[in-house]
């Protein structure tokens, strides 16, 4: 593992770590801002939306302000495999930049693009050999299509202990976003997608959060394919507390995210550090 | 004047501008952050360093949530002319994204790269004849060559009433980052740079600021070519107030403005808000 980037970022460092992968078989990139007061600090993972790398939450969210504040490290996974050997395509919902924490099954992309193992098995682990950041106060939330990472991701593993997200894609099933993944990934395979949709996961699991915390603008330009409201009936139905605010003139981009961040890293700040 | 980017970002709007300047004979884009309460707000001048256009600080300071708490419009210029028919270089302290807010004498560059006229006259011209802001309640602010670029129009120009600068360049003729530019745009006259240089302007110039607020990283990669020593001295000499906070493990980038930028929009808030 290579340390590639050190910058200093309120009271802590913004880093960026490369590594060689055996679950996706490439090298990866994960940035990771580790609080001053970082031994057994919680930890949050920010899962990216298509199109972004490592980089776009670390420079254009300002969460660093507030991890700061409570002393919180921050892991920030690409949102895909990527190199000369990575297959890729020219549409953005496919390929590099759009690993969609999912394990492909069909060949090429079965080789690399299993991003779902990764972040959720490999990432962890090299942050647990790696660094002296509590084990077990352990947080997750995302943005689009990491909006719906972390909410698959977190009703699948007992690891994560707080969860919420932003403008997230809540179906992989009729979100048009998701077709062409589905597709080059899966098949097609019904079964197969849906274990990462958070439609049917929240369906069928019966671990519970406290509560799932959801931010959304209302002028956002992909708001009929994000299935949010589908996703609060699922959640009342399965009597999941689930808190959903809808903000007035925001869009899906990074300037709606930077507005409400002091809102996600406090609530997983309250759960996490038990306040 | 075309509008061509608008957000929803804390309580305002980030727009970006695009219209066609007579001083520098192109297309030209700029940022504002427009506060829901713009009626007569102050207006502060951010001018970026080398490299950058009118998105970098918009993207990455995270300035909005303090311009927004304050209800200032914030002004962004680019950092030089651009287009087809403008010259260019490939050394990037030369050319496009490095106009260093000076007025060129040389052709080629004589007929486009006139920053100094553009953020000084035309863009503050352009504001007034377009929005309902304050018309005397302004301050300019800037980084890096934008640090050195806010200084000398703050010294030249009674339309700002407040000036502050991060890691700003003081010295154009010290410093190699001016090199070429002083080279290639003024020919290398030594009169024509002085009238740009932070350092020469400040033992030249009567007009006093109440204070010059100043902060570095001391782990700035660039230190030695900033001169801000030198600046301090000459203020001392001629009685000018100046606040310098040097930050032990911050560097150049936007990491560090980002970290310090709450106390640069506070610092102008009260100033112009008359707080």
């Amino acid at each position: 593992m290579k340390l590639i980037e050190k910058h200093r970022s309120y009271q802590g460092y913004q880093e960026v770590y490369q590594h060689t992968s055996r679950i996706t078989n490439c090298d990866m990139k994960f940035a990771l801002y580790k609080p001053d007061q970082f031994i057994d600090a919680p930890v949050l993972y920010f899962l990216s939306g298509i199109t972004c790398t490592e980089q776009n939450f670390i420079q254009k969210s300002g969460f660093q302000q507030f991890a700061s504040k409570y002393q919180i490290a921050v892991v920030v996974p690409d949102t895909s495999p990527r190199g000369q050997n990575v297959p890729d395509n020219e549409d953005y919902k496919l390929g590099c930049g759009a690993g969609f924490y999912v394990n492909a099954t069909q060949a090429p992309w079965s080789t690399n693009y299993n991003m779902y193992d990764y972040v959720t098995i490999e990432l962890p682990e090299i942050i647990t050999d790696n660094f002296r950041f509590s084990q077990n106060q352990i947080g997750i939330f995302g943005h689009s299509m990491g909006g719906g990472g972390a909410i698959q991701c977190g009703l699948k593993n007992n690891l994560y202990k707080s969860l919420s997200a932003i403008s997230p894609i809540c179906s992989l099933n009729k979100s048009m976003f998701a077709k062409e993944m589905s597709s080059y990934y899966l098949n097609n395979d019904e079964k197969l997608l849906n274990l990462y949709d958070p439609l049917t996961l929240i369906k069928q699991h019966s671990k519970k959060f406290h509560d799932i915390k959801i931010d959304v603008g209302v002028n956002d330009e992909f708001l009929n394919d994000l299935f949010i409201d589908d996703f609060i009936l699922a959640c009342e139905e399965k009597k999941q507390k689930i808190s959903v605010n809808k903000h007035e003139g925001y869009d899906h981009g990074y300037y709606f995210i930077h507005s409400i961040i002091k809102d996600h890293i406090e609530y997983h700040a309250k759960i996490l550090n038990n306040i």
